[in-house]
């Protein structure tokens, strides 16, 4: 029999002791790293790995009801813990997740997805084993994930002490998902101890550093305003505190890009709004766009967070402050770590004499008389009002996803949605994972009818393991955002979906929910007091029946119209 | 505006006519493959695709309520239809459907995998597109690709019609799937004519063919006895009637493989049942390994296919055909087509003289009282009986996949199952695709619960399509097969599953069907009763709940007792 030890992890490394497994190792290097819940799927490939992890203390097993549900979760988990782990069988299991963890990739969560693959004979062999392609190749499904991951190793006893430490290193600092595999023989078996090679943190170079607050000083020199804008590295590295520091000790107003919602405090006076280039606020793009200096912290310029390219800052006044760089006009400035960049910064002694813009939040006021039909001007603003402080905001792709970015967040509220990927389906899973991450907080799903059908079945993973978030499902009969994209047909047959009752999801999943339907402002507004009520007790289920298929929050009517306006231009 | 041209196909490529645009095309080549439905999830980067199909007649566009889903229907289509296509957008889509694709690769079924992807300008200025990894490459999704596919390539207006054929003749000759992608803006364009290369169909070298049948009759000179395996590529390459000829014209008895099932007349007399090693039948284990000549049509030597490699073919005894080869003991001949090498067979002269094996079917004989509870020994008889000719039977992997194997089927009947990619979840959107392959005929998917819950939603998809499958559902509440296969460890937390109602799907998901429990063996004849009245009008669900979560039919038993044994010899 194999000698499975169940010695304390603690022990397992003291001067004489025997080596602890591979599979003991990697689930210690978890645990260092604050995961103590690892989503996944069990396989015959991976029994290995699920048995280690249910005989270890302070870290345990959560199934979802598929890898890509899983992997989501995941994804969310990583966004609220810092990491996150998943665990999947060969083939079969590692490919179902592949959407997920290339969204980790796209919006930069570091994800270590673990792969519990054939033996090693078996692979060595060539021997056409179930799970693979039956061609006796077993590295297909590692090149793949080589395009979506920052660091790949297959482990073994030899050289995980080494590989399991770098890929989590690498998984850290590029904060990008990494794939580990480990034949299922191979877990077991103790791993070889190795001299640990030292680390060598990225550090800032102190002249990279000098030269480039000194171009700072130049532009503000010029400048008689500035503005922060926080995007999506704010979030993901954890610059929050700094970026409200700068603007507190510059005295300028922040806005917030739709990848990085919730990166600056929404209940800071400075706190403008979302900046949405031409679909957003006109009072944050005029107060952006015209400021002196703006302050870009973490900056990602993609199709969607500028608003299809209709955000326009001028590079010439624009500080982009990166993880590792930050360019000044057009000057880059490379090993500069943010964190001393914004710590130097907020020292640097400017100070803004501009008076503030005056802004106001689209959804601050309430609207909609009591009996009429909920709509998207009327149900934003009850959402913003029933948000609480450290609230985790789960936003599904869509109409909802547009709308729900320009609500104001109150303190420490988490933003989850991805508004980089953009894959639909993806909301249901993150509230899962962010149920599972922070089971203390208030988990908010907003989903919509289309998107929730693709992975349904995570509702029943958040019943099974006791979460109670408030789902709102937004019924509008159809992929709406899709007919909005479209502006070359209309009544495409294509966007249709079932119509579900989706009220009943909870009981077909064995499950105890509190569900209500909302056709009328009333009705919604009574359903989110009870929501509220129960939400102690059980999970809530809201769904939200509105009488036009085609109502949309005002961004999404802009986004269209540019659409329609750049479909007339290229067809002159 | 772009000129659509609503031309009927057939004047699309008369002289002197204006080009088809690239997606007329496509679907025009689709349609010549005897494709009328085409599987897929709408997304903004396909839907000039979409719109397209949506314009053409004689083919449409069916959606899944996801990609994998839809990626498990097309693979089922193509099954049956010989050919199948799968729409999806570009990243996240595309992505979801991985798994899908790689089963067909793995299963050998042709699929045509087609992927919307963004603008080609703004892939060539590698702009930061919402579905992309945020890092301006665009070939990432296709190279991943390129590990599951037999083909890939990305069509502009130009390649088309070079590009489109050349990928469909090749997952024909292969029998394998293959990847198409378009940018959303070159769809319409109409294509570039070319004269079409001359095709060079795969042909038999006479010298080849005569030199193996010069060793097969000296192989037959020193056989007092022969039998006939049907394994995976009788199937895919439709040998069905040849080897029932050949059977029938040397007077030897026929066998399946576990791959291979439904691929000769199993109510055929000379049937003798499946052949699957130590854990099938004794009967027809004896008969196979005992023969002094075995021809296989199609074999797979997998794992799984051949009962943990207890199956045991005597190399110097065997006739290997493949597509394009045969194997005669040791030697090889290349460039030898199976039709001409079959249809050679059936008339060299050769008919046996051997008493035939005497066999019987394990589930034969009926089992079990009225009021006991069901059990495996007490279903598979039933569903047996309850079979008839022409029936489409899918079945999930899992314990269903081995006791579903023994049955005997009726004349005509498919049977649909992955026993080589084993991908759980399956089944379900197989069955989906069946019904939509074949309307007229009857479709029964036979699935575990665990199964079941990862692609749950694929049954709103039939209600949604008007299908009306029969669905057994059994409820043995866990991953039962997994149970089995872990022989290291019991009462797995991991192995257990989310009680569901599983009788409330069907209300849920906002469909009509008939639903009924059964424990007892009374209960589930008038289920079935019930369901074969029913079936002309609705989807049926007939949820099985086993008093023992660990029951399952004997041929798992084996496979478990002999994965103890391998665990003890390993670990002395």
């Amino acid at each position: 029999m194999t000698l499975i030890t169940n010695r304390p992890a603690q022990d397992r490394y003291a001067a004489g002791a025997i080596a602890p497994t591979l599979g003991q190792f990697l689930y210690d290097c978890l645990k260092k790293e604050g995961i103590t819940d690892v989503f996944g799927i069990p396989g015959d490939y991976n029994f290995s790995l699920l048995d280690t992890l249910e005989r270890e203390s302070g870290i345990r097993f959560v199934g979802g009801r598929n890898e890509l549900g899983a992997g989501y979760a995941a994804d969310a988990y990583g966004r609220l813990r810092g990491m996150s782990a998943l665990i999947t069988t060969f083939g079969v299991g590692e490919l179902s997740a592949c959407n997920a963890v290339a969204g980790a990739s796209a919006e930069s969560v570091p994800l270590i997805h673990i792969v519990g693959t054939p033996k090693s004979a078996d692979q060595k062999a060539h021997k056409r084993m179930h799970h693979s392609l039956l061609d006796g190749d077993y590295g297909r499904f590692r090149r793949m994930y080589g395009q979506l991951c920052a660091y790949t190793a297959d482990l073994t006893p030899e050289n995980a002490e080494l590989e399991i430490p770098a890929a989590i290193r690498i998984a850290k600092r590029m904060r990008k998902p990494v794939y580990l595999s480990a034949a299922t023989d191979l877990v077991d078996k103790p791993i070889v101890r190795h001299a640990q090679p030292a680390e060598q943190p990225a550090m800032t170079n102190p002249n990279a550093l000098q030269a480039a607050l000194a171009a700072i000083r130049g532009l503000l020199g010029g400048a008689d305003s500035a503005v922060l804008l926080a995007d999506l590295m704010t979030l993901r590295f954890g610059w929050r505190q700094a970026a409200r520091r700068l603007a507190e000790g510059w005295n300028v107003p922040a806005a917030s890009l739709l990848l990085g919602k919730s990166g600056f405090d929404e209940s800071h006076p400075n706190y403008i709004g979302l900046y949405g280039g031409a679909f957003g606020s006109e009072q944050v793009r005029s107060a952006v766009e015209s400021a002196g200096c703006i302050v870009a912290a973490g900056l990602v310029w993609t199709d969607l967070n500028t608003a299809n390219y209709t955000s326009k800052l001028d590079r010439l006044r624009l500080i982009d402050i990166q993880p590792e760089s930050v360019r000044v006009g057009e000057a880059l400035f490379e090993s500069v770590m943010a964190d001393d960049l914004l710590s130097a910064l907020s020292g640097i002694g400017w100070r803004s004499a501009a008076v503030p813009p005056s802004v106001t939040f689209p959804y601050d006021a309430p609207f909609g008389e009591p009996d009429q039909p909920v709509c998207a001007a009327s149900y934003y603003p009850r959402f913003q009002r029933m948000l609480r402080e450290r609230d985790i905001v789960v936003v599904e792709t869509g109409t909802f996803s547009y709308g729900m970015a320009q609500l104001r967040l109150p303190a420490g509220a988490d933003y989850i949605g991805q508004q980089g990927w953009q894959s639909i389906g993806y909301a249901t899973g993150a509230a899962f994972g962010a149920c599972m991450a922070a089971p203390d907080r208030r988990v908010l799903l907003f989903v919509g009818d289309g998107s929730l059908q693709l992975t349904v079945q995570e509702i029943s993973s958040m019943l099974a393991n006791g979460c109670r978030p408030i789902v709102f499902i937004l019924n509008n009969d159809g992929y709406t955002i899709e007919k909005y994209l479209n502006v070359k047909t209309s009544g495409q047959a294509y966007n249709q979906i079932p119509s579900w009752r989706y009220t009943l999801l909870a009981e077909a999943f064995g499950g105890q929910a509190f569900t209500a339907q909302a056709r009328t402002n009333r009705e919604l507004d009574e359903a989110i007091s009870a929501a509220e009520r129960e939400q102690a007790h059980r999970l809530s289920i809201i769904e939200m029946i509105v009488a036009d298929p085609l109502d949309a929050p005002e961004y999404v009517h802009k986004l269209r119209s540019h659409l329609t306006e750049q479909e007339r231009l290229m067809n002159g």
